[in-house]
């Protein structure tokens, strides 16, 4: 199908995806980027394909293509010099206890993440160390913002993420489950690679600027800290979660 | 010094100094938060410093002070609640050549960074793990940007960071004084914790989506590798360069 208008209906549903009022209400999210489409996997449903007409000729998905001058695409698109494809996905709603659990399942759950770069930080270094779901709270930035796309790409296809999460509620059903709930916390005695994180474990990162909250904390079994320099506080949230995450690896090596 | 004019010389200069290009021409950066200007340390020269009327009472700084009304304050300021203090602070061009090298000297040298969140949150690592120098490459993004600065924040006065170096030129100069080069790469054959990191050693990090050039990576006497899943191409560039920051750290201990 070739698109010229403005004013069409499909160019119009793109720019509301922007929103995430209404990405929650059409259960779907856009991405973009050739890279980011291919890694698309055959599990994932792709609702609409939209391509640049000299994006046109290169395109193998299986899905519904829309096809748009490149002036329209660079309208909708959210770079300043777009490839030319983007894809319109359904949200895929993974429910945690729906997990397979192993003796050795590692959760990363964090608790009102706030920066997008630091949500698609995070969930490109669940991906990589293996960890087998990441639990978002109430409160975190919107999964399928932009930004927080731009930075995870591909990655969120190979990840469980739940979302919109009361810890409180969610956390002692873990416990129950034979998980142990590690809180990531200046405040702790004991050094990160003192801990076993070799069973059962959640790890809990907390917010950006207000870290983990009291009530959270009273449901962790152990605080852990990374070590480091005296004079500083604390480390980007992003960057002490993959610090904890490749301890994590190493251990279970 | 009380103003109330959006006219005002100060509240112009306050806002050019958000361009790179003025920044450079004044050699002067702005900071803006209590905790952020609480931090500067006497050897750092504050210009002049900038609160809001309700936040006029609670000075301590001894700087050149500047009264603003809130509502003025809230115009120039570059977040959405601010809290009421600024500093124009003067820039200091650290030469790389004047750090005192010891046996164990620790350098980060990061190629052509892009994302201020990620220079700020690399900043805030080198701080953490004791790393002696940071290098930026010409066409990293403005160490003095303002997104660069509140990731980051009262870090950037902890670290010795040195702009606008040629590669080509200085790691050369670094193995002539006994430095080992380590560029991080994905194609490397050994681990980072197989590497030994107790020596003078400068740790490589490339530019988020070309990696490190080839040139730069020619002068490396050795590739390293964070050991991750096979199907995840690579961590974010400041992830990464925290987790052998932070391996660099546990072997010096």
């Amino acid at each position: 199908m070739y698109i010229t208008s403005y004013e069409n209906k499909l160019i119009k549903e793109i720019i509301k995806l922007r929103e995430k009022k209404f990405r929650d209400l059409s259960n779907q999210f856009v991405i973009e980027g050739k890279k980011f489409v291919d890694e698309i996997p055959s599990s994932q449903k792709i609702n609409k394909l939209i391509v640049s007409e000299s994006f046109a000729l290169a395109i193998k998905k299986n899905a519904n293509v829309f096809i748009l001058p490149d002036k329209l695409f660079s309208k909708i698109s959210d770079t300043k010099s777009p490839q030319g494809i983007m894809a319109i996905c359904e949200k895929k709603n993974f429910n945690l206890f729906d997990l397979p659990i192993t003796n050795n399942s590692l959760i990363v759950a964090a608790e009102n993440i706030n920066d997008p770069g630091n949500l698609g930080t995070l969930i490109r270094s669940c991906a990589a160390f293996n960890a087998d779901a990441l639990l978002l709270s109430q409160n975190s930035v919107d999964l399928y913002n932009p930004k927080v796309l731009r930075a995870c790409t591909g990655n969120i296809f190979k990840l469980n993420i739940a979302t919109n999460l009361n810890f409180i509620d969610v956390l002692p059903k873990l416990k129950n489950k034979g998980f142990k709930i590690f809180a990531s916390s200046g405040k702790a005695s004991k050094n990160c690679f003192e801990i076993n994180l070799k069973t059962k474990s959640v790890i809990v990162i907390g917010n950006e600027a207000n870290g983990i909250c009291e009530n959270v904390l009273k449901l962790s079994d152990d605080l852990i800290k990374i070590p480091m320099a005296n004079n500083v506080e604390s480390l980007n949230i992003s960057a002490a979660a993959s610090i904890l995450l490749y301890e994590a690896y190493l251990q279970r090596r």
